[in-house]
């Protein structure tokens, strides 16, 4: 690239530092200059919660680069609090305002590049600018909700409003900040936009473990202060929700505002229209990170993905691009992870219900496991669930929440779904082994097995939904329980349905059932139930199902025993 | 299948039962027989040297299902403490003998299932059977090693005869017990099967750093006892290392003793000759585990893979064939890894020794890295190394040593090279991000990075290795140092060669270089190093590269400053 190569960067907090340090490292001469309202570049904004909850107890580890480092090492201009007002697309121009001084100045470019990232979504509700009232984006915001925390009087209630991502990890900072915490989450469930709701009634149930209360289905409609402008209370129709503090995290939308009014195209999901090397309609301005619109690889529709993750791999291909060269990005698949407390909650693809909306006729597993051999010690559990195409058992999507280690499993997943494996694929993964870290079949490969054993007929099951309706409509039917008597001492299913059949005596009592019973059988993980419903099925049994993920996936009440 | 299907199976360790219990499910009415010379079926052997260590105390938990289990609850003939003979393709039989009263019978199969494992490799080295020296494959070789443990004359030496997999997990377990361990191994590096001597180097500073003395490059001759026939001395060629107790792990061979004299056909490997379907030369007769030969996905070259992981995958393909089925099992990777103290080692693929070996050009690239965002608290760092054919860019293999979460990057890895990744596609994957899990871009994302940096010529480098010969040929040329002060007087490496000039003052300082020298450039990770090659570049300097993987993946020694 020539000297004369001019490259404007607006935004600096993730996609813009990273496009500008490619750039320079591709084009050791081309003049790169940095345009950011704030006072920080490169922030740690996904380090915000934790930053809040004192886990990350020093504000300067939320800032990866000082300016320093850009102007003086990296031989950039920047230019922090300052404003891009608006872009001239023809004239090749950028119109900034200092925002200390109000001073305005225009800036000529060759190559421009968006990163104007995202904005917290806050619909129209009344009160919501009272004190205490909050949402959370950037360094100012997490210090804004440190100091309100830090006055004791306002420390009670929390309410968070939208069980999200953010939502959740709040949930746990506000906690351990010693507050009582509800979310109010207006879907079905937690993260709804992310889990099945098998999946999310897990996380919830653990969350009530954890003292957070969790109100789904209710709708904001606004909120109430005090005379000092405080807010009291948190309205949701005819219900109220007393609150010292508010979090509102409902989500983000991308900041295309410069965008549209410079006439690029903006797509459906309402993030800048992008091509595969990250050019908007014009092919001197580059877009990535939060404000564009990505392709979901499984789909092929467009998506908004909000990832810091995405951000950076945005920003080094736009870094190749405006200093010559032409690297295309191919997409997302929806990867997300989230530490709430102790659990360990991620997905990535799709889920059950995204796929149907897909279009896509599914079959799913539900597999409760450890995460490593059981019998070295510290083995923590969680549930897993792969989501694939009926039929060409294409893998979709998946799933998993728990104390294990989640985010492995979320990853080789990632992978495959990258390269369109298929169930089977998947269970023939040579994953690495050893008991520290592994059982000698991997989580992934037990839960593909469960969909082959499915896709083949060998295994017929009800979902812990499907059983929790049949007992509800008192429906006649066996529930079949083929623990040991012990763990059936312990903890069991309540209900008239349910009998107590080991599974070591199942051959020898089979006649204590019916072969023209309805039989559903259930034990801890379904490792067992699956072997029942087999013996059963060869005695002749016609019709016989377990339950996918069996207790450890039950999400409804259990009873102790009293006398059996 | 017909009732009259008699499927019999040699071996109850995991590849044996495996096929079992799949067979059962596939087909509830087969008749299913099991031979074991053992007393145990479904035995952990991947745990034994957790049990000698005492991080699992108890024998039951290495059993993973009782006899009982097999016979009861899934119908099936269980022989243990019964040894197979001869097999008869013709007829279709196996010679059975009951080791404990001798007596001989002959059982009739349909089909037959090999599951014979392997056996630990024992030269016939002098004095091998002395007293004090011991192998590991089984549940008596740990408690025979348990027992001579805790007689405390046998506490003080221990002699590892083999720096593999077991050897190192070994180390462990006897440093754990007391012991003072020595590991000895012929060739010039620990783990030579699966690390390069980069990755391995790094292994062996920390396994000294944990008191455990490595000596390469020695080949045992033989043993010396004492007056009662147990073993004082272990003997490589001139030199004599003192041991109470010694540990030959040499790795295994497999068992295929039986199918050799059953005149099934045999590999170059040494293992069993199958098919994809895990079929033998003689269709009616299967084999799985440690006693066959895979393939390896990437040379398509066939290759021992004695890994429980393997085998469970063998033992339910097998049960699917058995019954009727038709699958195939595709082969393997060379996954693996290793909890050494408190490093985790991790590896799959080709290493660049064994890519060069099968003909690949290969460029890699050497990544020390943290797990997780530096930001949140308790990241661990590693070296990540990944090895891509030059050109294509085809990923080839990876290894990951250190104490962070190598297991989750090995996996991905795996993932990625079972679909034929590229490099490119390794990098844009959407691997899952939030701080307390990874960095917005994964170690494996930079990794493949610097791998296209290296393969579009933006990056130039130096291994350790070729910067460590240049020091000790004396070669003039400047080593720059271009980290910060205080990280220059805490440490850096030795030599009159060496440079200190910071990153942020390199552009003004940079008239203290000459266009003309050789200059390589390290720092501590590289990121600082490649940067200031850019720099350098850009100013028109001719001849720089940076060191691969800088003082982290620096083996040698370092100094402290003394003045500067």
């Amino acid at each position: 690239m020539s000297k004369q190569n001019h490259i404007v960067i607006i935004g600096g907090t993730a996609c813009g530092p990273k496009a500008a340090v490619r750039a320079r490292r591709c084009d050791p001469s081309a003049r790169i200059t940095i345009i950011e309202q704030g006072e920080d570049l490169s922030t740690a904004t996904c380090g915000l919660p934790y930053y809040i909850s004192g886990v990350i107890d020093n504000e300067d580890n939320m800032v990866a680069k000082q300016p320093d480092y850009f102007e003086i090492t990296l031989d950039m201009e920047v230019l922090t609090g300052t404003r891009a007002m608006s872009i001239d697309p023809q004239a090749h121009t950028v119109k900034v305002m200092n925002i200390e001084n109000g001073e305005r100045s225009t800036i000529n470019y060759d190559k421009l590049v968006l990163a104007t990232g995202s904005k917290p979504l806050v619909p129209d509700w009344k009160g919501k600018n009272l004190d205490g009232i909050f949402t959370l984006s950037d360094i100012p915001d997490a210090n804004a909700i440190r100091d309100y925390l830090s006055d004791s009087e306002n420390k009670k209630q929390v309410v968070i409003v939208g069980a999200g991502l953010i939502g959740l990890e709040m949930a746990e900072a506000f906690v351990t900040a010693g507050c009582n915490v509800t979310i109010l989450e207006a879907l079905d469930r937690v993260l709804p936009a992310l889990l099945d709701p098998d999946i999310a009634v897990m996380l919830e149930k653990y969350l009530r473990e954890e003292g957070v209360n969790i109100v789904c289905g209710q709708r904001v409609t606004g909120f109430q202060g005090d005379e000092n402008g405080r807010v009291r209370k948190v309205i949701a129709g005819d219900t109220e929700h007393q609150a010292d503090i508010v979090l509102l995290s409902l989500g983000v939308r991308p900041d295309v505002a410069l965008a549209k009014d410079a006439g690029l195209s903006i797509g459906s999901t309402g993030g800048i229209s992008i091509d595969k090397y990250l050019q908007t309609s014009d092919p001197d301005i580059y877009a990535g990170g939060d404000c564009v619109e990505n392709i979901n690889l499984i789909t092929r529709e467009p998506v908004l993905a909000p990832m810091g993750s995405t951000a950076n791999k945005h920003g080094r291909i736009i870094g190749t691009n405006v200093t010559g060269g032409r690297e295309a990005f191919p997409g997302v698949l929806g990867a997300a992870i989230v530490k709430v407390f102790d659990y360990n909650v991620g997905r990535v693809g799709l889920n059950e219900s995204q796929a149907r909306e897909a279009g896509y006729d599914t079959v799913m597993s539900l597999v409760p496991s450890d995460e490593h051999a059981t019998y070295y010690p510290g083995s923590r559990g969680f549930i897993v669930k792969l989501v694939a195409e009926k039929g060409t058992g294409k893998l979709l999507g998946g799933q998993v929440v728990g104390m294990g280690d989640a985010a492995k499993r979320i990853d080789v997943l990632a992978t495959a779904l990258t390269f369109g494996a298929t169930i089977g694929d998947l269970a023939d993964i040579d994953l690495a082994y050893a008991p520290p870290y592994n059982s000698a079949m991997d989580p992934l490969h037990h839960a593909a097995n469960v969909i082959r054993n499915k896709q083949s007929g060998l295994a017929r099951t009800l979902t812990p939904a499907g059983v929790w309706k049949k007992l509800e409509n008192g429906d006649r039917f066996v529930l079949l329980d083929v623990r040991t008597p012990p763990e059936w001492q312990e903890q069991r299913i309540d209900g008239e349905q349910v009998r107590l059949l080991p599974l070591q005596e199942l051959r020898r009592k089979i006649n204590k059932l019916s072969v023209d019973d309805e039989i559903i059988i259930y034990c801890r993980t379904s490792v067992r139930a699956y072997q029942a419903q087999r013996i059963l099925d060869g005695a002749g049994f016609k019709n016989v199902k377990f339950m996918d993920g069996s207790l450890d996936a039950w999400p409804h009440g259990t009873i102790p025993a009293s006398t059996d």
